[in-house]
């Protein structure tokens, strides 16, 4: 156990800091015999990298996936698919100005004081920019499950939120604005909001919603590993989230018993789905949906006191490009992990 | 990997269902020579036990730990401690009613479709009764870091919730009363609240907030296994559990960054703890705080709607006693399981 | 990973020191719906125990096993099987002579080190009475496969060994004899020198030949968990080994290429069967064989010259009954192991 | 458990096909702070290397190892160490008369029918050239635990073999000449045979011994985990090796107890050491040695009938280079892994 691995019978492992050779990682345990949609892989590698639209950062990512072996004549083999990323714009200048610094809110500090050594430059393996790998390996656990549909989409930025439930959204327009929400009236006050975040040299905070649909009856291995606390630590585990709710998630909190109870139809699927499509932890093949909580982004375009590493504060501002909201962004992240998780269970439902 | 295993280091794995012949669990790792306080496990299993107070359930279990190994002389050998709890008051009878019939909200319809067979009796393996075990590992885990403090209380029951952070509450206060709520005003409304409640038949959710002082800097293994993700997956593994927040959680998707930034004092802690006392997934010194939402008990003493196991749609009433709120007997569980999270990665950061 | 944990899919936690409560353990991942032959199961329990025959230790150990968990009207659930079996002959004093002192070649010394204190009560976790938890878990697994055939032997004791290839010996008769050896002529002088050695207070190493018919094609997992490798962990952490080979084992050491190749069939079998039914670490459906190398048990009842704890050497001798040769009684040990093993990959092939 | 991970605190995975792009793997769990000797890992991959002498395969392998992540200013830095080693020569038409056919005890066919798939150039996946990325791991984990010494060498090729015990052998002349015998005589007479073995087309096998001196008393996880069960596992997931024996071994399986037993010395050693420097599993300080046997390559330059993808029986006759003795180069292959089994045990032991 060291931290880098995710997932059991699909199992990926990731390496790479910001501003090293490369990322990359291992995908053990693909099934062989699948002929990898490469174009799909590398779309959602663009739908990851920074530079796409005006309200993320322009710093520049080539994100060019290489593959290196576990796959032969298009097809996998079953065997390991290692692949790497390479950082073709690494500037080590730019970060010379934290080296002896820990930015408030960023993992500077505790990196320094757990392993008595960092890679400072762009926040080494802390970095977002290590979720790459995660999109490549959720890119071909998608692949795996072709017939479950992982759609996630910006629910909410700062205050400004969807006010529908999300049955009344037209998923197949979450890529048609830069926000990466599927309501256009919320699209267009979310950006607006951003730029103007922007332009405060601020950042903020947002959510992500997901919805997976055809999902088959039986995923899930109770009691620890139950589908949802999976999926909850997937989540988690992407840079910056602070919290994750499934079905009807804090708000059941408040409900009674005779609201939250989903009632049965006679083919086994439920009335209501205040579930979120998994109960004792097993996928009962109703939607499954889950919120993720982005904090703001620490990198902030505004003057803040930082303490060196010699004790002492000093008076630091970020400098170069920031991402004034990682939240549509995150949206190809979150979608990656959710395929992982999927994918993984999937496979180990079959066993 | 199936399921039923919880840590790495510190690693415990249980069994048992409700009404077999008894639950137990295998705690794998605990270090040799901490001298165990078995009646601080047994009070931990008193505060899980069903009956305790007017506003739990009614049903009895008598939890008693029987130490089956590792253990000589009253001090931890290293090697495995097995232990059981005898189900000394199971009555199969009570449950032949929800043999043919899947219960709207339980796990009875996924366990069915995912093995084929199923213990009914009283929700088998998927039952509230399976946390027990957890209970006696994670008393055990407490005695590992006796440093470290964990105190979880109930912050909210349905719409009443403590309206202050806990810095301005009394922990000593949580066992004063039977809600488990530090602060005595909102405890009151809380035990109306659910007593009327209970005369309904009905039942309600809540949340429960947990406070851990005292962590050492440096747990948590990024990227996959920082040490909240681990923490979010061991609190959404507990039955009920909807949501998992920590630190600013979902408000903290509202804020700036420029607000949400915790900035250092120059001995290394923060002046704000909006980041819950874990940065990049490792600890920071800071106190760990998260939320845990629970959704409304699902059996309700009011007649529901059910689909039996011949495809029909048939009307049920939950029999016997019920649990009108789970919080207050979810508070030792969720102490539990922080305790194991805690306890592990302690142990993995030694490495 | 704290090691008492065996297995993937089919994954066996046990517990449980000589002189404890109870020994025990913990099957995760066994497939629901299988109607369990209980008989069975005592039956390896038996052929385990001490005391069968004249020429094995006469200590007492009534190995009744419960089942607490996990069995539902005589089906497997899918839910962990948690067992017991209760020391019920254990007698500290017995022991008492041994509190001070680390017995030449056993465990007591390394235990005392590592973990700095040790129940010393007949070894404690480190006795072969732990290896009554293994032979439960393996005859639930011979019944995962029930088509496979897991044959183990005694193939020689000291210097007597069965001159003859496995294919020349009747596996029917090697419940005929004490000693588990399915050659007539051999049994009897294996028995003849086991009775001589006990006189002398000494004990024998032998081997232990283990073959497995009618396994599929494709069990084994390149490139570190090969299935012969799984195979000769799983041996090699039975208590008393030294050594494991398959196929041509050692013996393949001293040959060509042009001799040692199996050349095909046009059916995919091989004409000859050096690979020992695997190659490239995986199961190519021709008979598995391997064999296990035995000490001889340190415990003998001749004077030995000991270190105590306080650093000492004092003359000692062993006390009570000894086992001269373990070899007949780890047949059925052998036999449970490789169960696992299979049973596991057999599992993780169909995923 | 996809099968290309080795260790636990340690912990190595692995890609690559022989002719793929390239070879690699990651390192994760490598304490922080060590500086690397480059040079050291370098010289192992040398000697790994094919084309070293003229007893070895000619085949050219440009083995430069390329570390991506993980290491800082020289250092690791706690984060996972990725690496590749691209395969610049790799000729897909050399293996063209392959593609079609099993060769006999390759892992071709049982590839083809686990997988369904696979890639046939040089053997893929299953080639010995995957050994290549356990040697860069292994390079490092010696690094890990800098004062315990790890000695393999050639100790027989088919019958000849070192007359000695290793007491009596001066490692320092191991790399002295082309067969890594340390004793010369010996030496002379094996490299003498393996010349007229490759003269004859054909190939032979062998053993490697491995000594490991200074090893820390309290190294091994009872009772699944132990030392030697792990050791036994790591090398017998090395491609060609047919058996494992440690200390006395399968001579330890003729003696008796009262000859076998170790008797201590006031000071904890031993008088003899045919435990092999473990007891119970776990390290005791004595020297640990073990014995690996190696079949001989099954690429023989002779004609052998083999069968095709159709189901027919074909000549086929071995093209190019061959390997007459794979023993020599499996020596660094043996340490590679022994040094992951001491550094990854030695980590577990410090939790």
């Amino acid at each position: 156990m060291a931290g880098n691995t995710f997932g059991n019978l699909f199992k990926v492992t990731t390496f790479g800091e910001s501003h090293g050779e490369a990322l990359g990682g291992i995908i053990d345990g693909c099934p062989p015999g699948i002929e990898l949609d490469f174009e799909a892989i590398q779309h959602e590698m663009q739908r990851r990298k920074p530079g796409q639209s005006s309200i993320v950062t322009q710093r520049k990512e080539n994100d060019e996936v290489q593959f290196l072996s576990g796959i032969f004549e298009g097809k996998t083999t079953g065997t390991p698919i290692g692949f790497i990323i390479p950082n073709t714009n690494q500037k080590s200048d730019d970060y010379s100005h934290i080296k002896d610094t820990f930015r408030p809110s960023h993992a500077d500090y505790v990196y320094e004081k757990k392993y008595g050594i960092r890679d400072y430059r762009g926040g080494g393996r802390s970095s977002a920019r290590e979720t790459a790998s995660r999109v490549v390996a959720g890119a071909i656990a998608k692949q795996v499950i072709p017939d479950i549909k992982i759609n996630a989409f910006t629910s909410s930025v700062g205050e400004i939120f969807i006010d529908k439930p999300y049955q009344d959204l037209d998923f197949s327009k979450i890529e048609s604005n830069a926000v990466r929400c599927p309501d256009e009236a919320s699209a267009q006050k979310m950006e607006d909001y951003i730029k103007q975040i922007r332009k405060e040299g601020d950042t903020v905070g947002g959510t992500v919603t997901c919805v997976i649909q055809n999902v088959p009856i039986g995923l899930g291995e109770p009691v620890f590993d139950k589908l949802h606390a999976e999926l909850g630590k997937a989540m988690l585990s992407i840079n910056a989230v602070k919290g994750f709710e499934y079905g009807s998630g804090f708000c059941g909190a408040k409900m009674k018993g005779s609201e939250h109870n989903d009632l049965h139809n006679a083919d086994g699927t439920t009335k209501s789905n205040l579930s979120g499509g998994i109960q004792g932890g097993i996928s009962n093949g109703m939607d499954i949906y889950f919120r993720v909580a982005f904090k703001p982004v620490a990198t902030i375009m505004q003057k803040q006191e930082s303490l060196n590493t010699y004790g002492n504060l000093v008076e630091m501002q970020g400098k170069g490009r920031h991402d004034p909201c990682v939240v549509p962004r995150a949206v190809p992240i979150v979608e990656a992990m959710a395929a992982l998780v999927i994918a993984d269970y999937f496979l180990l439902a079959k066993k």
